[in-house]
């Protein structure tokens, strides 16, 4: 099933799964991505500012993309992102931590630049099994626009 | 070597090392993070909108940190995220593209919150071989303030 921008509403919200990440997980992404002792050495870690390891930031917006593909939201339609705007790390993830993402319509724009499209803003909350929010941010998707061919007539009753 | 917020100026930039993405790459992180078609399936990638595979915008922000953390722009200081504003993807990234990192300090704010920190802002651009910004970004990190006793004493000269 296709999702087009005529589709989505202000208010609307989608509720992810849950994920749990391990100390492997943690390390595995931040030894490719982000290697500082604080995600990758849990001895160095444990004398650091953090008291443990944590996983790096860009696990978490990482992780809240594949809980939101995963929770098939748009249907068949791609998430084409344009932009992030006020993207805020606000408490450590740490190993055995369960994350799950609320992504809510926030406001609905047509594209300027870009007639065929539409621009949908969503309010992105990744909270943890504690229901403290860890992330929050404002993402900018670029949806496409309903083609005019492919709008439901209006049923006619039969004669 | 330390970094402390005092040793921060506004203007100064640095460039990372750059680093080459193959096909199998942007898959790899697709399929565990970002599980779209036009990141994981090459030949449904061909006929979509961006006329062949695309890397997900989740691991060109991943990339950065990459780079940036093995430049070793902040010595042994840890770079710790608060946020990140006006994330731009601009161009898609495609199997083959090569991308460098430039971070130029932006602005420096003391902590209010924090008084034994300090923020500091910086602009974050990722180019492809082409010079072509791919993505850009507004950074906030915060670093440390100098402990008290870590101040450099002024030399008295000899009697």
């Amino acid at each position: 099933m296709r999702k087009y921008f005529e589709d989505f509403v202000v208010g609307q919200s989608w509720e992810s799964a849950s994920i749990t990440l391990s100390e492997e997980d943690i390390i595995r992404f931040a030894r490719e991505y982000d290697p500082q002792p604080m995600h990758t050495d849990p001895a160095a870690a444990a004398n650091g500012r953090f008291g443990g390891l944590i996983a790096s930031g860009w696990q978490v917006t990482a992780l809240s993309m594949k809980l939101f593909v995963e929770s098939g939201a748009y249907g068949e339609t791609p998430m084409v992102g344009m932009g992030i705007d006020e993207l805020r790390w606000r408490k450590p993830v740490r190993p055995g931590d369960t994350l799950s993402v609320l992504r809510e319509v926030a406001a609905l724009e047509r594209s300027e630049k870009k007639p065929g499209y539409g621009i949908v803003k969503t309010r992105v909350s990744v909270r943890n099994q504690d229901g403290d929010v860890v992330m929050s941010m404002i993402s900018l998707g670029q949806v496409p626009a309903r083609p005019a061919a492919d709008v439901i007539p209006e049923v006619t009753p039969p004669r």
